[in-house]
């Protein structure tokens, strides 16, 4: 048994003592992200670099304390959600750019650098890094590479997993090693492929190789304006199958255009029954003619317009409202349930339909904003937390959806992970043998069931126990635990 | 102890009589692959399916009888070379293509199945497979995800990596399991990845979900003619800088030249020092115009001519000369001896003058022809295994230049792999701790020791038994092995 006082002097003699987070009102901000999921660590200890990290990696270890990494606390699955307490390890003292090399076409970054600026820096350079998650303002590098994060512009240039080269990780078992490298497609096992979307669970990342790719040389924004989310979705296949892959192509529907607009007054028309956000880019020579024929299939489809951002300033006004419809649902209700399912894009029609029917049968509003050209849904199932029951029918409805993605052929995450919430999915897809080969992958990282425990892979990882430790840690009084 | 007699009756009750290969004078052809390294294994099996490789590999297993995953034995860096005998597992009964699905762009595949004809089916969707190694007509989709096999066209699309969404494995514990799927993308430990590249030390693939792409609208092939490797070098990096990305950028230098115009007779200019050969591809408006940017690039750096292929029969002809270069270096010397090493792009101009100082040093002709967009090269040394000391010196030269692209900030391999012959080198690049952690991810697929063993990492896999096994062997008599 250690007490709180002695882990916390502990951790302070690596770190230093106003680099860790104990005080109850302190850790408040700790115990949650962008979840409905809500745990507090006993301690937040901010390493400044790999070699403080992997001292309190095995501090940990030593106490059989669990630890979760945490960065900025945006993920929409749990991922930083401290499910067994212990101690929660933050990224926010390792934010430094170390290097740009732009003859190469890479940077080299710490983890808690917050992602957009990356592509401030690059800018200078002609450059971008090209994962931009709508919450890019916030969310830090090395979460993106936790929940391999993609973004609107990953439609064309791919999610984290094509976008980082090499690793410096602190392993779940204390050790510091590089995983890839400078140069792209390193050779040998790749274990900065299965470290990239491993959810915080096998360590964590220390130093980022990113690759940075041109800025585009010229770009067009169209906002095409549907009656239905059937015509907008009919397009989206309509202009792949054209040949086009846009730099975007988003979906809003309704709702999500009410509370757009309501919250910021971005100019989407808000009685649509639903928009894409199409974004071309490249040589000006190919991009005026692809826009022609976007144009031209949106309207072919039942598009009763099609905008065109006529400035950067326009431009930045559409993308406005997408990067934050997320936030402004919050006008129309207190609490949503984000989903994040991913389907063949021939499907997108007849699961955006049962989506619509599955929130109807529970008497829930649904909103529909996501990643159209790649078929990531994400459903937000609005609700009210203090209405009796409602958790339950949101969780019941999600989990019909998400049923419903798998059964189309797809698959249960783009880009936010499974975390906590979908582990009792993962059967669904994946037969016991398969988990088994996914769960022997902790070990090769030394994660021996505390390091992010009770996340991505169901049951095993020890987490009936939490209620049992919550009990003898209030039974030994506030201070101390098991 | 098991004789010959009763593995192959064993075998034969898998996977019947006719798909196994024994005697002496059948085995010769599968002792070797695309190195210089040799080794006959006790028999050869043809599976016809996954549930028939689960049967074999568990059968081998049982008996501690090595197993070597062979597909077209294209490889140039001894994978499939049966390094301690034992049973080799052909893929050529699994070569079927199971389904094209346009609206998707994604096809599944047999791994026995060559290269180039999946491309060849898909194009009459409109579409192809992306990655085209040299050795495409020969070489299977099963070998290209065991290497991570890239070729001239993944400067722009990139590797096997990024062109297969999923697989289904048995493996090297013998159990039938699904990485990855049929979407991109998927959550979880990217086991996948981690399996593309693994160079048969994982496990057999015995479905492969490909990714297609749209053919190109239409395409420019430019060959530039360089006076020396060092201008030519210099044009790659120039290319890149000015924004384009070409679909193929490829460089070939002088003694490359000769023997493939001896050999081929493809119209190449055999009295220059180097030429590059330059793919653009898109719609005609941004080809057009490229084009002619990369024309005046070579031109101010130095080319003395840039033709145009001016028809598909004379692009054809550039190509034939590209992609029968390496064994067309067979009408200069008797042996070649091909490296395979990726530096950064900037050190391009730097390391191809140590690639020829070093050759130099030791008195050996080496030829160049390579990914030159990528930073792959492919140095070849040319000699004569009848030559006492030949192969030393071939080998120290090797291991001299690999030090080279790793001094220069590179890596040991851009697509052949590490196999047998690189291992040692790994020590250059990765620590203990790196190398623990590579290793430990064989117990994830439940790889002991005997699955492909002795390639991709260094020592530790017990190859040193080899002898003794061997001496074991010819005492018990010629039909029985330990």
């Amino acid at each position: 048994m250690t007490t709180r006082r002695e882990l916390v002097a502990r951790l302070a003699a690596i770190c230093g003592a106003p680099n860790v987070v104990w005080r109850r009102e302190d850790l408040l901000v700790y115990e949650y992200d962008g979840t409905i999921e809500r745990k507090q660590p006993y301690a937040v200890v901010f390493p400044a670099d790999a070699s403080e990290t992997a001292a309190v990696v095995r501090l940990c270890n030593e106490l059989g304390m669990p630890v979760t990494p945490r960065g900025a606390g945006t993920g929409l699955s749990g991922g930083s959600v401290p499910t067994r307490r212990g101690v929660v390890i933050g990224t926010s003292r390792m934010r430094r750019i170390l290097e740009i090399d732009p003859a190469n076409r890479i940077a080299v970054v710490e983890p808690g650098l917050p992602n957009i600026q990356l592509s401030e820096a690059a800018a200078a350079h002609g450059l971008f890094y090209a994962p931009d998650p709508s919450s890019q303002k916030a969310c830090t590098i090395g979460g993106n590479v936790a929940e391999n994060a993609g973004g609107p512009h990953c439609l064309a240039l791919g999610v984290t997993q094509n976008h980082v080269l090499g690793l410096e990780v602190v392993t779940a078992g204390g050790d510091i090693t590089w995983l890839g490298g400078r140069v792209p497609d390193a050779f040998g096992y790749d274990l900065r492929g299965a470290f990239i979307g491993s959810e915080g669970t096998l360590g964590i990342v220390t130093k980022v190789v990113c690759r940075l790719v041109p800025l585009p040389a010229s770009v067009v924004t169209l906002l095409a304006i549907f009656d239905t989310v059937q015509e907008a979705s009919a397009t989206v296949s309509a202009i792949i199958a054209a040949g086009m892959i846009p730099a975007a192509m988003e979906m809003m529907d309704r709702l999500t255009l009410q509370a757009a607009e309501a919250g910021l007054r971005c100019g989407y028309p808000a009685d649509a029954g639903a928009v894409l956000l199409l974004e071309l880019d490249g040589l000006p020579e190919v991009v005026g003619p692809q826009a022609a024929s976007a144009r031209a299939e949106c309207l072919e489809r039942g598009a009763t317009e099609v905008r065109e951002a006529r400035s950067a300033g326009e431009r930045e006004l559409l993308w406005k409202g997408r990067k934050g419809a997320i936030g402004a649902l919050g006008w129309i209700a207190p609490n949503y349930y984000i989903l994040d399912g991913v389907v063949p894009r021939s499907k997108l029609v007849d699961v955006m339909a049962s989506v619509s029917a599955i929130s109807d049968a529970h008497g829930l509003q649904c909103a529909n904003v996501f990643h159209a050209g790649d078929g990531n849904l994400h459903p937000l199932i609005l609700f009210d937390e203090r209405v009796p029951g409602a958790k339950d029918r949101v969780l019941a409805a999600g989990a019909e959806i998400m049923r419903a993605c798998v059964e189309a052929g797809g698959s249960l995450s783009g880009e936010h992970g499974i975390g906590y919430e979908k582990q009792r999915f993962m059967p669904w897809l994946y037969s016991e043998t398969d988990l088994e080969h996914m769960g022997r992958i902790r070990a090769v990282f030394g994660n021996e069931g505390d390091f992010n425990p009770c996340k991505l892979l169901p049951a095993g990882t020890g987490c009936g126990e939490m209620a049992h430790q919550e009990q003898a840690l209030r039974a030994a009084g506030p201070d101390a635990y098991v």
